[in-house]
């Protein structure tokens, strides 16, 4: 196949959704209702994000063989289903799980020539299907071309060699006189993959089904990341991301285009649902001579759907969102996690203690943010040991905010069980968060209210809270913001809020205040902790980046202030397991992308002290 | 170099130890004791299991640059420490985590020849440090040889493709006249992998240190597998595997020795620490001529630590142990699990609820099995629905087995609670499941007590427990366990008991009567589930195999109970995130092994129907 010299045009379009995990029937209809807005908006090329009909991640149902066939056919009925809507001419890339037992399969990989041994050491999994993390393109009814993701993260959230066996075949599909070449995600992030097979290939356009989760900071990595793989490409890339809540996950959309020469065309805003179009002119005389067969550990096969080029149109510029503020970023990943996992999960309304502290006062915000104030119900707890500004301030957070409020004194159900068994100490400060959690759950359980816990990361890290008590509940809006972000959040919302005339919905006390638990008389957080500041620092390095007790000490971090925190973060494996999912924003938020034994000596603080953890 | 003719002689250690994880100290302390032992035992070769210095699983520990650079340190130190206990002369193979920036490392791969992409496809893990699940072999106080595992198994509860990059290089290490060679675990697993090599390379002994968790009738499985690995290797095969529990997974030993004709030469018993020794008579004329450099895809090296024989000695029979019957290997698998559970994270005991009923008086059994009567204190928490047997049977039950008992009846509790909120139907029933877990919460707080909560696997399956009532724990004994085989123990239990001429530990009416909660009056199980033999059935195949409805129907399964069993399977994930970890016996426990999403739409019951989830 020789190259094709001139210019062709295509109008491409990103549909950046929010689909559902496991939703075969209601992604597949995402499918339909988007192309159909692209036809519309005239586009001859529709990307959507990786696994868009089994939504990401679907974790080990990848692996329940009735699932995995059900893509399958979900894919050909999607294909058919486009074609019925009159949208068969319109090229449409989604995202599925393959399966190649099933009625479609993609083909296997060529045997090893090696007499010993297998090409993937690593693999020697023993499952029956061998499902493929895949790409489709559909046009005029029917699946022409498919594409299975080579390139498999395994570290962090990932966890995709559990689940996946890697793709060998590049497919590039002539769309318009356009050589077009598919791959996902991961893919783009390797130095020399696919990105290097298609420069060696020649072809005038790669497109990228993606979910890449959200993380703080995380989106100036990606424009870079994208130039590269386009300058070794020599083509534009599409980059077509999630968007939406999973479990821990957000996926903050950011949909992008970029040229062959890296320049930016077009970027989606984050954390909505965007169909971002792209005018593109593609030159064929740029790309190399066409190749197909075996490139590098590759095979690249060539599909024609048309030669003819579009005609002429007049290209619109791309649009290319603003980036938003560190604050307002963090709190849009925030909103858009509870949102998705209340509505997702099908809960009408959520509950949550608001003790006119600052965690609750923010958790009481967010929620009205995502939830609107009536599917917000929030309930003080008083205890003998609440201050009186306490309920002060959880009222007028309750009243700056619209939510549904009451008040449920504690006095007599701590009398009644005080009667019973003999509690002291931390014991006796216990059962007051246990009764609240009792008080909640009951109210969740009568009203069908998930109950939200709102401790924040520092807590988490360090334990500085009650199992089954304040620790209770089915989502952790804060769990993954550490207290001195909390406050930033609270100050940034309120300012958010003065900017637009509105009313501010954090209450200035419950952000001056000390922050104290008011477990016991005079109770300050200052008196378990070091400040939030040093403690905040320490979880940083000793949880997001994993230094050890030397390096620690190297960063200029005081040593008894180390010793503490370490020794606290180390016992809290109890609690941190048995916690709610909450959204992740940072490197390492506690849930699966961290994983430690519970059973475990290793303590960077106190490498010889043989302690006892504690359940509390 | 050359095939050396004649028969060697070797006496081979398996030093089958309950190693801790994070402990670097503890277990080279505990390497120094065996091998003496071993020693004293005239052994010239022992062998420890897999990951020794380090403990396994480590999970993230494994990521974090200190501690891989501590277990170097270890291993060295080690070598150092044996032989300055005169313990040089043995040769000992030990388990630890490498790690390629450390002070000692093994050789990082081969470059790879591709000019386009890498060897492991699936690997773009963005790690700083290189780890390796690696074995030495120490003598004369050095490390003579390390090897790192090639086979990184990837399923189920393991996760070694995030941890870990694959060894290429197979050391054989010549030993008083013998070639012996080393391999890690999953290498054994593998037809064609390093025993593939070692078959054409020329040794005399594999040794092969294991970390394989026990699974109910896995045990058939190792025998026949290591047969085949020791008629390719074509020399004996000597597995040396963990026993002890690490939070979910409990090791059985089980270590072994196959001759290179398949016959079992010792066998170990399970779920003890043990020395086992075996002489071996080697014949050097078996193995085909001696090769080194590239064998298939790995470098065999070879290093002569003594080519002398060791002194004609009289060959002592292999022990061979008798297998365990399927109840008794469950009851010590979960004893074993319990015990290392509560004794490694430093707990004096443990605390739970006494009801009555099967499942906890089948937990005191297990506890005081565990730990001994003192360390184990129950407590009934009758309600005003407690039938007049419930705490009968649980007084019988304490008396039985001698634990620490007493009684503290709930009512004044549910009053004050219930005069201060409106709870009914499920939300009352709740309530006095969560009052009964704060008060042991409270005693656990109070005593430094561990909670156990005493589920069984058909109750956490499908939900039938409180969120933070009887769900509360630290530790769940019987998760695994379904409730059939809860009975088919506790009989087991008690005909054992009388076998040996002691009490019985479970009171027979705690065996014979309907099971119920007790939180409504007249309430029994079957007014919610269907009988626990067709429930345990479904659970089986749904959760354990995986199978989908159709499957599910086409195995005879009653369509009506499928319907009902997956739907609640289906929405249970919420309970089972927040769950205590418990000792895994099946295919699948709840927990690592099985990851689903919580927010996920796929329902084999009931596809189209978009259903809320419950968290109660």
């Amino acid at each position: 196949m020789t190259g094709v010299d001139g210019a062709v045009q295509l109008r491409v379009a990103m549909a950046q959704v929010d689909t559902r995990v496991g939703d075969l029937d209601g992604n597949a209809a995402l499918v339909v209702e988007w192309a159909g807005r692209a036809a519309g908006d005239g586009a001859h090329l529709v990307v959507f994000p990786e696994m868009t009909l089994t939504g990401y991640p679907a974790e080990d149902l990848v692996l329940r063989e009735s699932f995995a066939a059900a893509s399958e056919h979900a894919l050909t009925d999607l294909a058919g289903a486009l074609a019925e809507r009159g949208l068969g001419e319109v090229a449409v890339v989604v995202g599925y799980l393959a399966h190649t037992e099933g009625p479609a399969a993609i083909d296997t990989p060529p045997s090893d020539e090696e007499t010993l041994d297998d090409e993937r050491p690593g693999d020697a999994n023993p499952r029956r299907i061998q499902p493929r993390n895949a790409a489709a393109l559909l046009h005029g009814g029917r699946v022409v071309a498919r594409y299975a993701k080579r390139h498999l993260p395994n570290y962090g959230v990932f966890d995709e060699a559990r689940y996946f066996v890697p793709g060998t075949e590049l497919p590039v599909v002539r769309l318009h006189g356009a050589d077009v070449a598919l791959t996902i995600c991961e893919d783009l992030w390797v130095e020399g993959g696919p990105c290097g097979v298609v420069g060696q290939a020649g072809v005038d356009l790669v497109v990228s089904p993606n979910a890449s989760p959200y993380e703080r900071a995380k989106d100036d990595l990606r424009l870079p990341l994208v130039r590269r793989r386009a300058a070794e490409a020599r083509a534009p890339v599409v980059y077509c991301n999630l968007v939406g809540g999973q479990d821990e996950l957000v996926f903050d959309g950011d949909s992008l285009v970029v040229s062959a020469d890296g320049e930016l065309l077009a970027r989606a805003p984050q954390f909505v649902e965007h169909l971002l179009c792209v005018d593109l002119t593609l030159d064929r005389g740029r790309a190399p001579e066409r190749r197909e067969g075996r490139i590098g550990p590759m095979t690249v096969t060539r599909t024609v759907v048309s030669e003819e080029p579009v005609p002429a149109f007049e290209p619109r510029p791309g649009q290319v969102a603003e980036p938003l503020t560190d604050c307002e970023e963090v709190w849009r990943a925030l909103v858009l996690g509870l949102r998705d996992f209340i509505d997702k999960n099908g809960f009408p309304s959520v509950v949550f203690g608001l003790s006119g502290g600052i965690d609750s006062a923010l958790v009481a915000a967010l929620a009205v943010d995502a939830l609107g104030a009536d599917r917000v119900h929030a309930v003080a707890l008083p205890s003998r040991w609440s201050s009186e500004h306490s309920l002060a301030d959880a009222e007028d957070s309750a009243r700056r905010l619209g939510l549904h409020f009451s008040t449920v004194p504690i006095a007599p159900m701590v009398d009644a069980f005080e009667s019973a068994v003999d509690l002291s100490g931390t014991a006796a400060e216990n059962l007051q968060a246990r009764i609240r959690g009792t008080l909640l759950m009951g109210l969740s359980n009568q009203h069908g209210h998930l109950l939200l816990t709102t401790g924040n990361k520092s807590e988490v890290a360090v334990g500085y809270s009650t199992l089954y008590g304040d620790a209770a509940g089915g989502f952790a809006p804060i769990k993954d913001v550490p207290k001195t972000l909390v406050w930033e959040l609270a100050r940034w919302r309120n300012a958010h809020a003065r900017d637009r005339g509105e009313t501010e919905p954090v209450p200035q006390n419950s952000i001056d205040k000390p922050p104290s638990a008011e477990l016991a008389p005079g109770q300050k957080d200052s008196d378990s902790l070091p400040s939030y500041e040093e403690l905040d620092a320490v979880v940083a390095d000793y949880v997001d980046r994993d230094l050890g007790m030397a390096q620690l000490l190297e960063r200029g971090h005081d040593p008894e202030v180390v010793a503490r925190v370490l020794r606290l973060v180390d016992v809290a494996e109890f609690k941190r397991r048995q916690s709610a999912p909450g959204t992740k924003i940072s490197l390492k938020a506690f849930g699966r992308d961290r994983r430690l034994p519970i059973t475990n000596r290793w303590r960077e603080s106190l490498p010889s002290v043989r302690e006892g953890a504690a359940q509390s």
